[in-house]
């Protein structure tokens, strides 16, 4: 029998719901925020992917040849993708940009709970703008986000991959390479910090003709930890270190002012200081959201400043802003706290409180019960008729099986009398209704 | 600079908003059919699509290996996907199944309007129910979802393989392989009739050892064109033919008349009983829809009863009814039709009512605008936040370039007074607004 490709899902009619019910709920409170969504093609040109990561990425890709010889792959997120239609087809239209997308994803890996090799990514950037307040609009549409689909027990840690950056140039660590160790001393000393060593933080200072005495307070700043009161702390270290700039400190600031202000407060607010996310495309402030009990998997968001646009040939004049929101772990997390807390529903408005109504003529013709059937779907029902005679117990299994909430059934007889037997399947209350779609539908 | 795949298309926010409509219109329709949406992966086991097809559909597939070797595809269309997730997942469910799908397909061929290599299908199966009202329900669902979409000017054209076939292996024709010709006698009469060659058909019948008076109502069945008038003299042909079944046209009149009853009647519909679709897996009623202003990409809608399930080694004691909707090609239709009518909306539901508010602070900070814009934002209306300073005349020029329907428009004075300036874009009111967010929805 041929069989589901490894790593790949099935998603069954329940399953469906849930992750119809997020995708809505996500694209509404995108729309509040003014962020519209955009779609690309599945597969793209592996250069695009190369361009922006590297050739590396190619061992975790779903790459192959059309029958052209061009080299495509399946695409293996979608900042880029977005990034490449932008400037192909909206060089012209009004700046910022504020786009979302949904849609598949593809690696290639061993896959496990919560990583498949196809799974979904819902995001956004905005475009063309940049600073604390395009960067608060942003982390606010994450916290928005995860707000509405009541997720419980989530941490936002945010960061800016500038202040430490400027501590250390500012004490004189150079920014490029150095010959004799193949690094940037100041990727270096971020290194030496987060290892928190202390001998070899002096020793690199020394030997680049710094004060080790500066060391100190740059220690002090990275162990410190804690939400937006970290940062009275922070100033008075980098204040204290001479040719220090405070300006990433201060845009952290605003953006963590102008974020309280636009959304309610996270469960949890991390403030992460040292932060240098590995990718260099990052510029400003980055942040990510983490739900504990999700463990290795746990991150489920994350974004920040960017500028990529020049590896399409447009002006880099502004970064970007956006974040990832991982779909499958979000859906994943909010199914656990459910199952955990007895909730039958994960998703808010997977219930959508359309009424559910089988239809059975019992024992005999359906086709005069076909104008009440299309009456009742005119006016918003989900309505399943019986297509095959059975016996009542076996309607009444059927009922059950397709999970309606009500059961209208009609004997011959009714049909004379016009009216039928209804059963509430949640309540057991039964009662004898009109055969016509008004009667039905007040009596559910 | 990096390019779109050929053939792919990248949805902007005015394409994709009507896309959005048009897939949760095409949805609440299934919903109230009692569909219920499932989802396959974009890939699967190139032998799924040459089971179904045979191998000279690969010729047309996007097939690539993984890294370990497996043959996969792109999948060209989402019945067999379906048929083979019922067959791993769904054995054990309540039958019949209502099942809907949407999603990306691939074919590798020259594009042109209306035929892509990526491109969009949304269809339904019925699983595990056969017979008219089965089928009547999901023609029911093609018509009532094509009403939904307002479109106009579209013909559905109703048939039953079974129904030229009964009277020609009731005449005494063989449906085995003669193997003087290499086809079916029954296939040489289809092909016969086709063509309008009666010498040939009665040539065939001499040869088979038949009475060639008996090609005279066979062609005038052939002739027949119409709606539902036609199956009176159909009856009649086929009654005037010795040893012919009239099984096939009774299920067939069956199910027109329960169609009738299930949904309102479609602009044009035309019964076709000569139709012999060249898929050997359709078994009874087969249907399709055209559009006569697409020309020749105008079909925009087709299925019909089907038997593949023993392909995946599941008993096919039922047949299943099924279509496939080509969701590019109801857009464009619906395009050309809005565009043609002087209408800018295309698609029902694509103007959503939600009130579009562009908040723009004038030569002051946003700082104190934030909480208003959240408010406006959770209470549902989409709002964007000017997010750089301009000057009046290219705040004006960004409301327009962002399609906002109203600009609050905030001075440093304003925000003193708690009052701002709100402008209606379509009506060009001015009014005074105090800077809250219960003020700015009442004066919209």
């Amino acid at each position: 029998m041929v069989q589901r490709p490894r790593g790949t899902r099935d998603f069954t009619p329940a399953a469906m719901k849930r992750r119809l019910a997020l995708e809505h709920l996500l694209e509404d409170v995108a729309q509040r925020h003014g962020f519209s969504r955009v779609q690309t093609p599945v597969f793209e040109s592996l250069e695009l992917f190369t361009a922006k990561s590297g050739p590396g990425v190619i061992g975790q890709l779903y790459a192959f040849q059309d029958k052209g010889e061009r080299d495509l792959t399946l695409r293996p997120e979608l900042t880029a993708p977005v990034m490449r239609m932008v400037a192909e087809e909206m060089r012209m239209d009004t700046k910022p940009l504020r786009l979302s997308y949904y849609g598949q994803c593809y690696r290639y890996e061993e896959f496990k709970t919560g990583r498949y090799r196809e799974f979904f990514q819902y995001g956004v950037e905005l475009i063309g703008a940049s600073g604390p307040l395009a960067e608060a609009e942003v982390i606010a549409l994450a916290v928005n986000m995860l707000h509405a689909t009541e997720l419980e027990g989530w941490e936002i840690r945010i960061g800016h991959v500038g202040v430490l950056k400027d501590a250390l140039t500012g004490l004189g660590l150079s920014a490029d390479v150095d010959p004799s160790t193949g690094e940037p001393p100041v990727a270096s000393a971020m290194r030496l910090l987060d290892k928190g060593d202390e001998a070899g933080l002096n020793a690199l200072f020394t030997q680049q003709g710094l004060d080790p005495a500066n060391t100190e307070p740059l220690r002090a700043l990275a162990s410190l930890e804690g939400g937006m009161e970290t940062l009275g702390p922070a100033r008075e270290l980098l204040s204290s270190m001479e040719g220090v700039s405070l300006e990433a400190l201060d845009e952290l600031e605003t953006t963590l002012q102008a974020l309280a202000a636009l959304a309610p407060a996270p469960p949890a607010l991390a403030v992460d200081l040292t932060v240098a996310r590995g990718l260099d495309y990052y510029t400003g402030t980055v942040f990510e959201v983490k739900v504990e009990e999700l463990g290795g998997e746990g991150q489920v968001l994350g974004g920040g400043s960017y500028k990529l646009l020049h590896l399409f040939g447009l002006p880099d004049l502004d970064p970007c802003c956006g974040f990832g929101l991982g779909f499958d772990r979000v859906q994943l997390a909010l199914e656990a706290q459910a199952a955990a807390a007895g909730r039958q529903d994960a998703v808010p408005g997977e219930a959508d409180g359309r009424p559910f109504i089988a239809v059975a003529p019992n024992k005999t013709e359906a086709m005069p019960l076909l104008p009440l059937v299309a009456a009742l779907r005119a006016q918003g029902a989900r309505v399943e008729l019986l297509l095959s005679s059975k016996n009542y117990g076996r309607i009444i299994k059927w009922t059950e099986g397709i999970g309606a909430s009500h059961l209208l059934v009609v004997t011959a007889e009714d049909i004379e009398n016009g009216s039928g037997r209804l059963i509430n399947f949640s309540s057991g209350d039964r009662s004898d209704v009109a055969l016509n779609a008004e009667a039905v539908l007040q009596s559910l």
